[in-house]
């Protein structure tokens, strides 16, 4: 049943549900027992409205009228995106950029854990960056299976990542978290994610560009790009 | 009279405009001349008939039967998207993650040029980082006039965002790079973008909790959330 039901919820809702949690932890943190739709929407940019729909996918949780108790909705996200567990994940590339991705601490409070570092370059491996051993990305499909690992981080040069992706399917990992600026080619049942601070940058110009000589064109924020538009 | 234009162009084809470039970029390194729409869409994973759709907002490209010409259509992209200058970047928070993003290669040859550093902490103020030296964030608004700074990227921990983004809003910047898991609140003329691996991460989980136990969904392949789903 719940596996029936997920094929038919819009994945741009699902992409809203981490930044409804985002919202409701900082509630939490500040005590807050109810939310209305009508606040979480202020704080979201979004419409109320939408945050009713975007939950009715997943049940009832509110009250009418009194709006939703903030631990208990963050407490139903996040199990539904299954944050209410530890996800093993492994680094492929060790250089300036993976090992920002090593040392960066916004992983480990949210479940989030890497486990193993591998690099295409032989140099690397056996040098020590934390409590991980960089290993060479060919004994990849073991630790895999021998650490249970779900997802991969790719932080390799734009023209390594299909290789480095492709390992990384081949060892059956199925969700990708992409910091090479290329368009990977994947299977359908392989997810990515893109994190490309150039591209985000690319479309912001756009809109910098009008400014100068014309007048400001007026823009919604974007918490997360697109996810908050309504297509016209 | 473009922006009228502007007004009438849905963000998130502006969105995809970058990506529609990076893909460009690639096949002009190839050193193809021609590309069909439907090639163009298999590799971004969009159908032909958005491409065309979303360039047919900024005139005319395509010979019909024929294809884009790879240069030109580049070409036209980066000017559409104002990418054919340069834009002044000031970092604020030089943490690790902000060293980071300022020893990050991919910037300068796209033409964004990471020109001051600040830091809210008057114990980081003066070290040199790089061609840098840190400045205090109440210097920000200075530097901004004089080094024509239009973009913020904040680097500073989620706690602080609010106020390092009040600080840029107030000193006239107009685009901001979020690298802080938080809301922020902007004027309605300031456009955000989040660079956030663990709200990426966040929505993948949902669909990778479903493996284990119930059969995969097959899924698209996003090249950026939401950029490529319509929704049903």
């Amino acid at each position: 049943m719940w596996a029936d039901q997920s094929e038919v919820i819009p994945e741009v809702v699902i992409l809203r549900l981490p930044l409804y949690a985002r919202t409701l932890a900082v509630l939490a943190y500040e005590g807050r027992e109810l939310v209305s739709s009508q606040e979480l929407g202020e704080r979201l940019h979004v419409t109320p409205a939408q945050i009713r729909k975007d939950l009715s996918y997943f049940g009832r949780f509110g009250k009418q009228g009194r709006g939703y108790n903030v631990r208990r909705l963050l407490q139903e996200l996040r199990q539904i995106l299954g944050l209410d567990r530890e996800w093993v994940m492994a680094l492929i590339g060790v250089g300036r950029l993976g090992r920002a991705i090593l040392g960066y601490s916004g992983f480990a409070p949210e479940g989030f854990r890497v486990s193993a570092a591998f690099d295409l370059d032989a140099g690397e491996v056996g040098k020590r960056i934390g409590p991980l051993v960089v290993q060479h990305v060919n004994e990849l499909a073991e630790a895999v299976q021998r650490l249970g690992i779900r997802i991969g981080i790719v932080a390799v040069p734009a023209s390594a990542a299909q290789r480095v992706v492709d390992i990384l399917v081949n060892a059956g990992v199925r969700a990708i978290l992409n910091y090479a600026p290329a368009d990977l080619r994947v299977p359908s049942d392989v997810l990515v994610r893109e994190i490309d601070p150039v591209t985000a940058l690319q479309s912001l110009t756009y809109y910098l560009k009008l400014q100068p000589t014309e007048q400001l064109v007026p823009l919604q924020m974007l918490s997360a790009p697109g996810l908050f538009r309504t297509e016209p």
